[in-house]
């Protein structure tokens, strides 16, 4: 059984008006040493994978058939054993 | 300049939805072995910080006062200089 650790975010070009609400509340709030913010998602998956290589070619595939846009979104992963 | 990388996600007890609702679509792409999937959010924010241990503090305030819901949620970070 592997987890991975899943990791979407906006690619920098791309305007990310949820993260401009956020760096707003936080100055709001008193936190204005906050120069920016970005938001994205982050996802845990247990898989019952066939070896360390294989599971992460398919995670690979996860994040770039559904999890993420490539378009307009990176990703990234990080993939233990548990 | 600081930035610090942060991971909320539902605390184990607390019902999924959007979770159960990406595993069933991965299912329905023919990646069966997923047994679980638990959805989050991810955050990056650069921050003016005035030194490691005083802007670990900070960030984790504002984790504990915007980012995260400390009832339902549990968050952690990454901090790291730029």
């Amino acid at each position: 059984m592997y987890l991975a650790k899943v990791y979407v975010i906006l690619k920098p070009t791309v305007n990310d008006p949820q993260g401009l609400t956020i760096k707003g509340a936080l100055h709001n709030l008193g936190f204005s040493e906050v120069s920016q913010v970005r938001a994205g998602k982050y996802i845990e998956i247990k898989i019952d994978g066939d070896g360390m290589d294989k599971t992460r070619e398919r995670i690979g595939r996860m994040c770039h058939e559904l999890l993420a846009n490539p378009v307009i979104e990176s990703y990234s992963f990080d993939l233990e054993k548990i």
